[in-house]
């Protein structure tokens, strides 16, 4: 719904009225970094980013714009891959950031839960478990920006999902602020609740397109008390695949990370990124970063790790290994891992995708993809790594060597189709974790079907029927 | 919407030359079976038990019902305890029975998932995990007779859900056919999709208003290897949920059930039900069914589970305790806690409640609940019992000994009202496992906010504009 200039000024006006002067930027300085996304793919424009310190304000913020139809974007640490977060260039929406609203409310260690609010960030809200001694599974390698709210919005899944789920399996309920103004106070620390329909899971993983998420009621688990990591060179990913299969059953299903990184991120990631090492001396095809981890002391672990490990060794499905044996060896793992996609950055153009597919099916979808991509850009290097214990590769195209990036770039839709169509093939996802945005709305229409997208169509008119909650994003 | 009785006929008509005489039961004695609920709360009326073979035939079902604004009342296994699957009196509802949709269409154990048809019991769900080496964790007392459809249409929870969650996080990915007849395809062993909203959980729980789920992807995971059961008699409710606690950190959260017996759950199940029998010689005022498991071989389990009771003797947590020595006891702690609700139905007239709170809430609820129920019934006897370890618990009033079962009940609604109440102030559910059907669509009214029961009405109106779905059940 195209709004007009008179409406933006006075929604402006009266949220002016409502937030006062620390409630909202509108300096085109302090305004700069909400108008482009992480990836730098838009930039955007917006008069106003209101900063509301509580629910009742969203509440009111919300009212007027959809009383105005005036749109909406709602803005969390700015982290999306996929421009979810960013306004159009048209100017005419303002931006709605959660940042304020970041306390913790209440960490229940008894009931295993805890209520935040959504401008906490991910690494806040995992240190506040940690201190009532308890474990906030959702671990990301922007935790320390992203904001809780935004990882809900989104559905965030991360390197414990092998073993605790994504952003929606974490959540126990929700506060939601309608288009209206109209609140769900849907916060909750029951682990069933059987009353109606799940509007919880509606919101989660609609990037702000049905409601604001302003608060979330999060399940926590025991710590983890005795963790194994473990560097293994493979090599492929037929290997480690089936080396997945075999620690899960090995280790009682203790696997908490199962990574995967071809050659190729471990030389970007120490030729680009200070204090990154190769632990293991010789060159290999792959690695795996597998962690295990179970919540008691449990002198047991080392040896069946170990042991599935040497076992591995003598079947040729891993060709060598090491254990870390300290904090700090653990952690240069995890840096390793960690620094792939600012390597990737560092090393030029590139072209991404987030796919998803059976895990089973992941040894015959990486060679196929792969010589689709080869077709088109024949010295394009695959960089293809990430959660394998989910199904879930960032199977990404760096620039050829010595070649001009916005050249090679220009290749991008044809190698996204390519791979997106190996990727439906499988009954797979073009966007296993990073979402829909800006990004993806065309491919998501390809990817899903009519009856989908109708339905999806008809949830969006339900609970938005003027369209003001971050216009001409996801949907088609 | 009112149907015609010429519309009725007319879809009988058309339904017959879809399905055949193997898919449609018409004679009054075949059909007896689908009118009465599991309780004998409800007896219907209808027509015709249609009763299809495939998706196809259910999608062209709903298309005639549809088009003809004929109701259609989808039927599993007629276990739900609030009549959520039995037609209305009047006769003018087709019941839609999933039982001739039976198939596991496929075990993938190396993806750890299945896929099976609504129709199949629960029971073959779970021994066609166990075949591929696999263990699909939803248990109900139920299993023998529930489909899996059902199960997923009212999220049901049951004996493992304290680690594994209800059949919502068991899901992967549905077919559904919706009101009209379109289907939508959304079956997916994917682990992480992120490609609009979730249309899933929005089915998973809307007991058949949305649409009919006829067929579904499950997790599976690795099987249990070593299973430690314990029969712990505890000095009351404060005591189990501390013990639960100790428990979930001495194992390093390898808890699987953990059930709650009052001393009357005991003597009403010994008393009722052949074969039960009190594993402890002493009687004690309540006792906890625990059961901690790993999918390891791991001899140090038993171990970390007699610590953990040794210390909660001490400290006055547990009073007694005995553990399964054999395949054989435990099976025997497993009866005893199954037989309540077939021995509290022996006895006589019963008002029940299945309500959930914070786990760490139940000590305060249990008390207060119980005062509040006394005050209206003075010689009710209170049988609370059930899944502690979700703060699930069946809090129900069996009627005073000697006294008229039907005097008795026209307490009922006072009962339900003064606890739904108490629940209420603990933010907790008045249906944390059973659903909605027709029975607590009144106590829903007065449960949910406005707000939310505005988004449930819009959401049915926009995938059911006809309200031919299951009519009257679930929303007020």
């Amino acid at each position: 719904m195209p709004s007009t200039p008179a409406n933006v000024a006075a929604a402006i006006g009266r949220i002016r009225a409502v937030l006062g002067p620390a409630g909202c930027i509108e300096d085109a300085r302090d305004v700069a970094p909400y108008l482009v996304d992480f990836r730098g793919l838009y930039r955007g424009a917006t008069p106003l980013v209101a900063c509301p310190a509580s629910t009742a304000d969203v509440a009111e913020v919300l009212a007027i714009c959809n009383e105005l139809g005036v749109g909406v974007v709602p803005h969390g640490g700015n982290t999306s891959y996929c421009g979810g977060a960013t306004p159009h260039e048209s100017g005419d929406e303002i931006v709605l950031s959660l940042r304020r609203m970041n306390r913790v409310r209440d960490v229940d260690a008894d009931n295993f839960s805890m209520t935040v609010e959504a401008g906490c960030l991910l690494a806040d809200v995992q240190t506040a478990a940690e201190a009532a001694d308890r474990f906030f599974p959702l671990a990301l390698g922007s935790e320390g920006s992203c904001q809780i709210g935004g990882n809900l919005s989104t559905n965030a899944g991360g390197l414990n999902a092998v073993r605790y789920g994504v952003a929606r399996d974490l959540a126990l309920g929700l506060e939601v602020v309608l288009a209206d103004g109209r609140v769900i106070d849907g916060l909750s620390n029951l682990r069933k609740d059987n009353t109606g329909y799940d509007l919880r899971d509606l919101f989660i993983g609609a990037e702000g397109t049905l409601g604001v998420i302003t608060a979330a009621s999060l399940k926590l688990f025991p710590r983890l008390r005795t963790i194994e990591t473990a560097f293994v060179a493979v090599p492929g990913i037929g290997a480690a695949v089936q080396l997945l299969a075999r620690m899960r059953a090995a280790t009682g299903d203790a696997v908490t990370s199962f990574e995967y990184l071809p050659r190729i991120a471990v030389e970007l990631a120490t030729h680009h990124v200070p204090g990154v090492t190769d632990p293991i001396e010789r060159p290999y095809e792959a690695y795996v970063l597998c962690e295990v981890a179970t919540a008691r002391d449990d002198p047991q672990l080392r040896g069946l790790l170990e042991a599935a490990l040497g076992q591995a060794l003598e079947d040729g499905l891993a060709l060598d290994a090491v254990i870390a044996e300290s904090l700090a060896q653990r952690a240069a793992l995890w840096k390793l891992r960690e620094s792939v996609p600012e390597a990737q950055r560092a090393e030029g153009a590139s072209i991404k995708h987030d796919v998803s597919v059976p895990v089973a099916a992941l040894p015959r979808f990486v060679p196929e993809a792969t010589a689709a991509v080869l077709a088109i850009v024949p010295a394009g290097r695959m960089v293809a790594y990430g959660h394998v214990g989910d199904g879930n590769l960032h199977f990404n195209v760096s620039v050829p060597l010595g070649e001009d990036g916005s050249a090679f770039l220009a290749h991008a839709p044809a190698i996204h189709e390519a791979v997106h169509e190996i990727v439906r093939r499988y009954r797979g996802s073009i966007s296993a974790e990073h979402g829909i945005g800006r990004l993806k709305r065309e491919a998501l229409a390809r990817h899903r079907s009519h009856v989908d997208l109708d339905v999806m169509r008809a949830i969006k008119q339900a609970l938005d029927p003027r369209g003001i909650l971050n216009p001409g994003k996801v949907l088609p």
